[in-house]
């Protein structure tokens, strides 16, 4: 049998081909898929869980014309796959490669790239809204969500609209009972509810003939039988909850049934208003070890065997700042009992089973509702708890009115762990954590830090659990060093002086201190003798430490993981300039005024001179250039 | 009879009141109510619609113990009437005086300052987690949420979690038919429909135990007959959305009877788990102007007579920004018919009635939804629209993250248009819109303006619609003064020269130029010649033009009406940084790192030196203590 999959160009391709070849087409993805897992780190089980979706979804749309969002986007591989990306795949997520999420500059098929959950629905809304209000009223418009990133606030809002709009518009929800981890929430319960509900489609349609002919009578009586009417339509048929918002709900359908799928798509599609197909779907369907574990193979480590296990054992490294932080975590809420801790479906990202299984009291995973979250950690701190938020640096940019609100201005104990500050590597500006310093450190009350070492992770969160107001805590994923920093107690808005020399100073914020320090020592042996600071806050700056540090020394070098626009060095600038000192000897690190792309964090931080080898290399150059001019 | 409220020292002596005592009380809260409104603007309608429901709670719960969130907050007054500040009424809203918010500052019965809509589920439900896990299950624990309010995203996601928590928690939607506009969306028509439903609680007793009576089989059948049944119940009670979500759902009840409100509160006061009682009520009851308009109540000037007529009638003064950007939206639109418009409930607060009228088709109006606005505009642009964006700095913060993915991300066309940047005044620190330079500049590809006077309005709106990129124009809630600036075309990060000295040099961004021409005008009396500089553009900066400035006058000082770390001049530092030019003679004027309380804005900006005055203060010291400095 020839490899169908080689042959397609484009999804255009599908709508030729029949049943048994749409078949043997996703048998050939789900192969692919494993192939390139022997490979590399990658999303997994979630595209496993979609490949008859999007083969039906394709031969029956034709989404160069018609809109298509995939909501989340790391379920984008098998869409890839058909739409004339075969022959790159084996180079997804890695730089220069494709990119493990939808992006409009690989292909028209790829219309927004997304990595954050839940805008789907708005934003085929607007496609369709758009194309509407432009005489492209035939294009269709679909957004296929799962049920882990239903519940987002967004999504019920995006509902409300579509339902009062009455927009011609397809929701398939694609419910695999799994959000990143196992999901939770009263809409995952209502949808089991669902799925225990066959749609039994011939029952209805003679209830609901016989219902028809109830009669109806002008008085009271009348609305008694009309809700009762309507009460055994809603048993019938399910989907209250969505037929409630003004959307027809049509299912739960068997996701990996091609056929089955491509009827009710072909039925639906043409159909008037807003419309939610429910989808079971499985995570992992068709490799065993990813069905049976469906977290740990949501983007597992390249493995060797079948039974995905790992090709490289790790150890022998140091762990990653994100377990220093999940023992750290472990500790507090040992010792006391007021602290609490909230995740938004990364238990698994952040490694916290451990945590939850020990104090399943004060464990709250909310699902992906980071919005909740930390509204809901505000109302703990209130009563006297010490809730810590544990949320991708990224992800928690969807709390930024709550952090304004609910926390910073009743200026609540809340603790924010950052974890993925910083390059996020093969994920890409979706994920990127770079906007976080400038994002907390403008609200007043904030107390901004970053540990430069796995030691200084714990000793910073004791500190912030013992401070009286809201603390951010930021950590890149990267492996935590241990640098022998002196583990004396971190006190409010004090940094440390790791190493001193003064032909130069480097600021080196968090994850940048190994690095600097590295460079310091070479740069020492070419006899420039720079000192390097762990400023450990962002807010407040240490403006002692400061002061010394721009009269003694010939430049300042800031390092930041970070944008520079409003980061890091703009604060010491600002500082700086508060003092009127000359700031003409300081030279900012951190990421330019653009989105970086997706690769390995080392590259992309070199990229921008935030290795050992670019902090030499700009020492060097400011030793040289600045060798002569005044200080303060 | 003599006068209940005076008597109240506490909401406490609610407690022994009888109800027809209550009822006087309710009169008598409202007879305060319209006498405050004859002194000054302030929220009416929504807080004479809450009178029998803020008393009939009080008297039921002790919020000195059990927990009350008034979602968004401003319906507080009759609560802070009750709750031992009548005394301190009259001073409302003005310096000094009581907040027009819930203020923990101001009494142990305000749990957190709110002022943004949704958050108050989220709250509710912490405050409850916090206290069952310290031992304190009896402190109940209320949200108060209008119907306005109530499609937030966020209250979705409270929902969600508070259902799967099965949280002993009473959520009480106050339904008036209303969002400061007109209600949209299709959890309005869902509210709808409820209310057409009345709660026949008899009726339901009866029905309740007659299906109780079906038996069940053991096969397909007695699934058919269990779904009947549930579907039964459903009609019956109404609700299904809520209790889908694991809500007991009671109501529709009379928002305005006090005796029958207090017999479901006292009935739902201890019943287990999430309870969503359903309360209608009538916005400015009992007022009949406002009750016939409650869209003009929301927050009317001060009035005359008993219809509402204005004390004072405005024109003369020049019209406010929001009025210049109304008409500049409408021109847009009759010129381009790519143009729409968005706005998040705020159709009357942004005075874009006169739009929505003459263009329905490109009129959204989403609700209290910004996330959702901003995905969907995000949407229509994709297809070739120019979607504007018509939201109030401060609640643009709810679309931080859907800016970033949605907008700046895929460099999308969508036009920002921030009203009430800046010091919102009265309102306060909630509503003070003083962080949109630090968040917004700090994304790749947008574009960062703000208008000096009236005529930049449109021409700045002109230039965001040609741009093919994202835009923001922020404007405060002031009037737009006419400066007869040259009304050339807008270029892209160019500033301009609006008076030229070398004495020093003022780079006054938006709103601020008016006061820094004045400033000019009278130092230049005194032999002090000063530029000023009207820069447009927060982003890009006008290297240029800067260049000039920097190198050619004595002092720089920057004026911004917004919060000083990562605000303008910041960026500026940042610049001069990066050209490594001397900052030792620049001048940062703006907010700083406080929560800015509640006045008047001229008051506001006076403390900050934001004011004519201020400024010429700070050029004549800038001028005195930098005049032998070196320039660069």
């Amino acid at each position: 049998m020839s490899n169908l999959l080689e042959g397609i160009q484009s999804a255009a391709d599908l709508h030729k081909m029949s049943l048994p070849e749409l078949n043997q087409l996703a048998a050939e993805i789900r192969q692919r898929l494993c192939g390139l897992l022997s490979i590399r780190t990658a999303h997994f089980a979630s595209n496993l869980g979609v490949v008859e979706l999007c083969l039906a979804m394709h031969s029956v749309f034709d989404f160069r014309n018609d809109r298509l969002i995939w909501d989340t986007g790391h379920q984008i591989y098998p869409h890839k796959l058909v739409t004339g990306r075969n022959s790159q795949f084996d180079n997804i997520r890695t730089r220069g490669g494709l990119m493990g999420y939808p992006n409009p500059a690989e292909s028209e098929y790829d219309l927004f790239m997304t990595g954050h959950a839940g805008c789907s629905v708005s934003t085929a809304l607007g496609l369709k809204s758009g194309d509407d209000l432009q005489g492209q009223g035939a294009r269709r418009s679909v957004a296929v969500i799962g049920d882990g990133a239903f519940p987002s606030g967004i999504v019920f809002e995006a509902l409300n609209n579509a339902g009062e709009l009455n927009a011609d518009m397809l929701v398939i929800l694609n419910d695999n009972k799994m959000s990143i981890c196992p999901r939770v929430g009263a809409v995952a319960s209502y949808l089991d509810r669902l799925r225990t509900n066959p749609f039994y489609t011939g029952i209805k349609t003679e209830v609901a003939k016989m219902l028809n002919r109830v009669p109806l009578f002008g008085d009271p009586a009348e609305r008694m039988l009309a809700q009762i009417k309507e009460g055994m339509k809603a048993g019938l048929h399910g989907g209250m909850l969505f037929e409630e918002l003004g959307f027809r709900y049509i299912g739960p359908i068997d996701g990996h049934d091609i056929g089955l799928m491509r009827k009710y798509l072909q039925m639906v599609k043409d159909l008037r208003g807003p419309i939610l197909l429910h989808v079971v779907t499985e995570k992992g369907r068709g490799y065993q070890p990813a069905e049976k574990d469906p977290v740990y193979f949501h983007t597992p480590p390249a493995f060797l065997d079948d039974n995905g296990t790992p090709k490289i054992v790790s150890g022998g490294g140091q762990p990653a700042y994100t377990n220093f932080a999940r023992d750290a975590i472990g500790n507090a809420m040992r010792q006391n009992k007021h602290v609490t801790v909230m995740t938004a479906a990364m238990c698994q990202g952040n490694k916290l089973e451990p945590v939850r299984e020990e104090f399943p009291d004060r464990f709250f995973d909310v699902g992906i509702c980071e919005s909740h979250a930390v509204a809901f950690a505000a109302g703990q701190a209130k009563t006297g708890l010490r809730p810590i938020v544990t949320i991708y640096s990224t992800f928690l940019q969807r709390s930024y009115d709550q952090i304004f609100q609910e926390v910073a201005l009743q200026n609540l104990p809340v603790v924010f762990m950052l974890d993925r500050a910083g390059l996020t590597g093969p994920d890409g500006p979706t994920h990127h954590g770079v906007f976080d310093i400038a994002y907390q450190r403008a609200f007043p009350n904030m107390v901004v830090m970053a540990p430069a070492d796995c030691n200084e992770v714990s000793a910073m969160l004791d500190f912030a659990i013992e401070h009286n107001g809201p603390t951010s805590i930021r950590y890149p994923k990267a492996s935590a060093p241990k640098l022998g920093l002196e583990t004396d107690k971190i006190e409010l808005g004090k940094g440390q002086i790791v190493r001193w020399g003064t032909d130069g100073a480097i600021l080196a914020l968090g994850a940048m201190l190994e690095p600097a320090l590295r460079a310091a020592e070479r740069l020492a042996k070419d006899g420039i003798e720079v000192a390097v600071i762990n400023p450990r806050f962002v807010k407040p700056l240490d403006e002692t430490l400061l002061a010394k540090v721009f009269h003694e020394c010939r430049f300042v070098l800031t390092l930041e993981e970070s944008q520079l626009m409003g980061g890091f060095g703009s604060a010491v600038l600002e500082l700086a300039n508060d003092r009127q000192w000359d700031t003409r000897h300081v030279k900012r690190l951190g990421l330019p005024d653009v989105f970086v792309g997706h690769g390995e964090r080392d590259d992309l931080l070199d990229d921008y001179h935030l290795s050992e080898d670019g902090i030499v290399r700009t020492c060097v150059t400011l030793a040289g250039a600045l060798g002569n001019a005044a200080t303060v």
